[in-house]
């Protein structure tokens, strides 16, 4: 977890926003009657009048009074008169309204101007405008991972490895990852001009790429051997219920004997979208999630489908939050589905968006219901607890270094005792990872040098470093290493009746 | 600094929220004819009506818009009407209002709500209601350094020394220092009954205590060896300049040859208070600050005193902020007085206060001017430079021991380094300084319980890591190790003509 913020893989956009997206009730119910549009999304429409008149009640609460406008404006005239520096009226407008949602202490609500709205929509629909190609940062350099299938990027013949070095004749030297996908993206139609470099060509190659809308593909099924399948769920989308049932469907007819969901490290998303994936493991009429309003009034959302003839187990680990804990809890506690992994994140509140409310493109996402699993366990801020629990190995979790000097024999510190798991992770054994730098550690480092042709010195400097953390996060993006995955494996191994 | 953040002494209320008074121009102007508040303030009412104008040509634009007022109400709808839980009414107004304020990303703008306020008034008048009595914490005790000259404590005769076990049978035991201090303060006319134990005195004596005004002292005289004078300034009060003036003619009639003023640790205050104290010692109408407001406009402040026959340095360090910062930028230019000491704190803007605007007992502070010294420098986020630079000790920032655990020889941390830092203060000679306890470092620990009647065990545990700070903060207040101090007086005995 530590190792994916700061070093690992970014897709253009995605995941700048995405552990902002929480089981999201994505629409903007017209006010006043917000109830009704929860009780649509669950199929429940015969409640709403019910939940109306609740929303009626509080009608005349909820007016600001005059009293309060008025020290609201003249907060907001004293500003625009006599603070020393001018102000632009939207940021004090907008400073107004995050400070009243940050008032609520709910790190799950908050404010979003037209520019994060925007992003916020593309984030929840897995979709943005660019050239649609997953890059990374190696050195410095801005380097393509791949290319996303049938995108602008594709077409035009960009390969993985290639290094971007301008856009638009802008060098990209000295930004940092995010800062260089700015440049990258762009609106749907104009185009990026990129230089590219590519090993064993040897001037730059010029790219023109039309930008367009590119789907984020969220859902990744594999068939593994004893034809046992799985699906990762990376981020419940608009269009991951389709997706997959798409891909379900096709290991089905492919004589699925067992089946993996994988919501490990999945922020969650819409809750429509859930309840749909959810449906085709529930049978008909059982509970999938439980809704629950300010004043306690609870709303079950029950199955439309039905349930499998083969086993099926959840993965989770501790980034599986909001409707990847729906899905664990209802797999859980309403098929007897086994979850494997970690104790999920712990987030029971459901929220909805009030775009139209604000109607300048702006929007207020906010807190508005919890969620409870079908037994009625609210889990917030306690997680859904595995059946079976696995850690991954401890290298999956080490710090990247801090590269701020170079480490060396007969030093102590932090940094060495990561790069001593980094090293023993990659096969090269040191004789103690307490963070003194031994001899030994000193050898493992020169034959980790000779392996991957760098100077030979026995201290790690930034080069060093590194490579390191590329040999480890290859050691944690290889199968063979998950113990999670190979537990949920086994179980259904042992459930499956061959 | 750092020291005595944590763990030194603490007045009955002031000190709390005195590092947030800054130079305040304290006062409620009339709606919209802020500037002829500070003009008035500085005795430049001729140029009131050409300030006047500048605000009248903004006065339209000042003005929120209907969509903007209504697009914060109907953020406050949705909050009242629809967020998970209900909250109060003036959680969202005081949320919006804060929310303004801090989109302004200026630390020393702020609102206060009603109680904040009332807290302000009292730091920035240096006067509290409770009973007057100076306490610390000392080994989880409340523990009374002095009673304030002439307080109700002194009258009910609270010595030094005194622990104060409970307030109106309220023990104290387990509160943190403030906490404390909120039991023990209280409105005027009230009573506080306290249970003290008192070394010598075998039973708790009971002492029933009427709350009042407290003044607490801002101005400190002494007069040193060769006539030489010193003035400490703790803060720019309400009564600060009378006292000064008092003091300092109290020190000139025995004969004063030479004045230090100490604003080291002084954060500011009230800046007509500083003016006043100025024009003791710049040559009438030359300038003591030149104050700038929004559109770039200068008002110098001149002063109306005269000069003094006798040679004046200031003593600065990082804590002289604000209101001191125009003292010592004002005697260094304006009075060629020696600046000796550190770099200032470097804040460089003046609030106003606009609680009449409000209405209803909440106030807020804002920036409204910068001020300049005389020659026209903005000292902001850069500080007054001395003329002669001097640090003290470093012991002085030794950093407080975390007490987690236990130290002991063989073992290596920071904590460690900081007790030999403390050991060397007191005269207990370690080998090492580096952080590892040493068998020399082991040897000195058990010196120094011998000396203060500890088990001798050569461990630092937490009773001889509090009489360790103790001891510590003994040296410090030890005018003997006040090497800036020492500075001054030799700087001082230079230019004295004998």
């Amino acid at each position: 977890m530590q190792f994916k913020g700061r070093t690992v893989l970014a897709f253009v956009l995605l995941g700048m926003l995405a552990s902002s997206i929480i089981t999201v009730v994505l629409m903007s119910p017209g006010n006043p009657a917000l109830s009704s549009a929860l009780a649509s999304i669950l199929g429940t429409s015969n409640k709403q009048a019910d939940m109306n008149s609740t929303s009626g009640a509080n009608a005349a609460a909820a007016k600001i009074s005059d009293k309060d406008m008025s020290k609201i404006a003249t907060t907001y005239q004293l500003i625009s008169q006599s603070y020393l520096n001018k102000v632009e009226n939207d940021t004090i407008i907008n400073g107004a309204i995050n400070g009243m949602l940050a008032a609520l202490d709910d790190p799950f609500t908050s404010y979003m101007d037209q520019k994060e709205a925007k992003e916020f929509d593309e984030s929840i629909s897995s979709s943005f405008q660019g050239i649609g190609a997953e890059v990374t940062m190696e050195n410095g350099k801005v380097k393509v991972v791949s290319p996303i299938k049938g995108s602008p990027a594709e077409k035009a013949g960009i390969h993985s490895e290639d290094i971007i070095i301008s856009v638009n004749g802008e060098k990209l030297d000295g930004l940092t990852l995010n800062q260089a996908v700015m440049k990258i993206r762009g609106a749907k139609g104009t185009q990026a001009k990129l230089e590219i470099i590519r090993a064993g060509v040897g001037d730059p190659i010029q790219l023109t790429i039309v930008r367009a809308d590119i789907d984020v593909e969220t859902v990744h099924a594999t068939m593994l051997d004893g034809n046992i399948g799985k699906i990762e769920i990376t981020q419940f989308s608009t269009n991951t219920g389709d997706h997959f049932i798409k891909e379900l469907t096709d290991l089905e007819s492919k004589g699925l004997k067992g089946l993996i969901i994988d919501v490990r490290n999945d922020p969650g998303g819409l809750l429509n979208v859930v309840v749909e994936i959810c449906s085709q493991f529930v049978s008909k009429g059982k509970p999938i999630v439980l809704v629950e309003d300010r004043n306690g009034k609870q709303e079950p959302t029950v199955s439309k489908g039905s349930s499998k003839d083969y086993p099926v187990v959840v993965l989770t680990n501790k980034g599986s939050a909001s409707a990847s804990e729906i899905l664990a809890g209802a797999l859980q506690e309403s098929v007897g589905s086994k979850v494997i992994g970690e104790t999920t994140y712990g987030k029971g509140t459901v929220q909805v968006t009030f775009a139209k409310e604000l109607g300048d493109g702006s929007n207020i996402k906010m807190t508005v219901f919890k969620w409870l699993t079908p037994k009625g366990n609210w889990i917030h801020k306690k997680g859904i607890t595995p059946d079976i629990t696995v850690e991954q190995p401890d290298f999956f979790k080490v710090t990247p270094l801090t590269k701020k000097a170079d480490l060396k024999i007969n030093t102590s510190s932090d940094d060495v005792s990561s790069a001593q798991m980094m090293l023993n992770a990659t096969g090269y054994r040191t004789d103690r990872s307490d963070g003194y730098y031994s001899e030994q550690t000193e050898a493992a480092v020169k034959k980790f040098q000779q392996a991957v042709q760098l100077p030979v010195t026995g201290i790690i400097d930034s080069a060093t470093a590194d490579k390191l953390e590329q040999a480890v996060i290859k050691e944690i993006k290889d199968p063979s290493n998950d113990l999670q995955l190979k537990a949920a494996i086994e179980e259904l191994n042992k459930q499956i009746v061959r």
